[in-house]
C-alpha cells in the first residue's frame, strides 16, 4: 500500500481536492435556457448535477457565477439539463469554449419548449423551474422542480460520462 | 428515429424523472460522520455528490431526510465524502441495507480522524464541515467546506461508478 498523506497547507488541500475530482465519475451536461433580457438561448456545458428528490420531482445545478449562461438562467427562472450521450463529445468543446458562443445554437440539431433549447438527440431533457438557490464561493447552486422531461431519441447513443479530464463510456462491473 | 414524448401527467413526469436518472452516469460514495450523541460513527452509501466551488474549496451531498445517518450528519456538523473504487462495492450494500447497520463499522478497514471514519483504501476522502443547508422535498442539501483531504491508497483500483442501477466501470472514451 502505498502511503498518502492528509493535506497540511491550503495549497494542499487545494490540489488534492482537484486530483480528488478528477477521479471522480460524473455524467456531461448541456445546461441551456433562454435569456428573458434579449429572447436568446443560451447555455454551458456541466458536470456538477444531481437529482436532489423525487417528491417533489427536483435537480440541482452548480453553476459558475463568472460564466455568461449564469445571469441568463437567474433571470430566466428555468433551465434544462440535457444529458447527453457518447456521439455528442463535439457540443461540449462548443458550450465550453466562450468564443463559440455565438455557434452553440447553429446546429439544426436543437429543438425548442417555450422558447427554451433543447437536444432531442440527448439521452434526456429535463425542464426545471427554480425554486432556490444558494451562492457558495464561485458558485451559484440552483434548485429547480422538474415540470417537463423528455426521454431522447436514443441517436445519442450511451450515456457519456466524464473522468481524468476526458470524456468517457460506462460498462458493466464484472463481478468481484 | 424512435419518437418519445414529454410527460403529460405528474405521473409520467415521475416516471420519465426515474427512467432519465437511470441512465445518468454518477460516482458511488460512502458518506460518514461521528454522531455526537451517542460518539457512534454512522454512515450511508450516496450518489447524489458534487463539488460546489474550488474557492473555498466544497462538496455538496444531498441526503434523504428519513435516512438513520441524516441525523447524525446534522448533529455532527461534519461529514466525510469517501469515494469508492471498483474492489469496493460490498460496503455499498453494507451501507444500504438498514438491517446491517451495527455491522458497518465492524471492519478493520475503517481509520479514523478526530473520530469521523475514513476508509485508507477508498479512491479519496473527503472532509467537510457544514457551511449551508437547504431543504428541498424528501432531501436535505448540505454544503460543507472541505477542511482534509486524503489521497487514497489505490487498494481500491479503479473509480467506481453507478448507472442503469448497477455498478459500472469507466473507460476511455474511444474518439468519434
Amino acid at each position: 500500500m502505498s502511503e498518502t498523506k492528509f493535506a497540511e497547507t491550503r495549497e494542499e488541500l487545494s490540489q488534492g481536492l482537484k486530483a480528488a475530482m478528477r477521479r471522480m465519475p460524473g455524467a456531461v451536461a448541456l445546461i441551456t435556457t433562454r435569456d428573458p433580457a434579449n429572447g436568446q438561448p443560451a447555455g454551458l456545458a456541466a458536470s456538477a448535477v444531481i437529482p436532489v428528490s423525487m417528491d417533489p420531482p427536483s435537480m440541482l445545478i452548480a453553476i459558475n457565477r463568472s460564466a455568461s449562461a449564469h445571469a441568463a438562467i437567474e433571470r430566466a427562472g428555468r433551465y434544462c439539463v440535457n444529458l447527453l450521450g457518447t456521439t455528442q463529445t463535439a457540443l461540449v468543446g462548443l458550450f465550453s469554449n466562450s468564443a463559440l458562443r455565438e455557434k452553440r445554437f447553429e446546429s439544426a440539431e436543437w429543438a425548442y419548449k417555450d422558447g427554451i433549447p433543447y437536444l432531442p438527440t440527448a439521452c434526456s431533457s429535463i425542464f426545471c423551474e427554480i425554486r432556490n438557490t444558494v451562492i457558495h464561493g464561485t458558485h451559484e447552486l440552483f434548485i429547480g422542480d422538474v415540470y417537463d422531461v423528455r426521454g431522447g431519441s436514443g441517436d445519442g447513443a450511451d450515456p457519456l460520462g466524464w473522468m481524468e479530464g476526458t470524456f468517457a463510456q460506462l460498462g458493466r462491473l464484472e463481478a468481484i
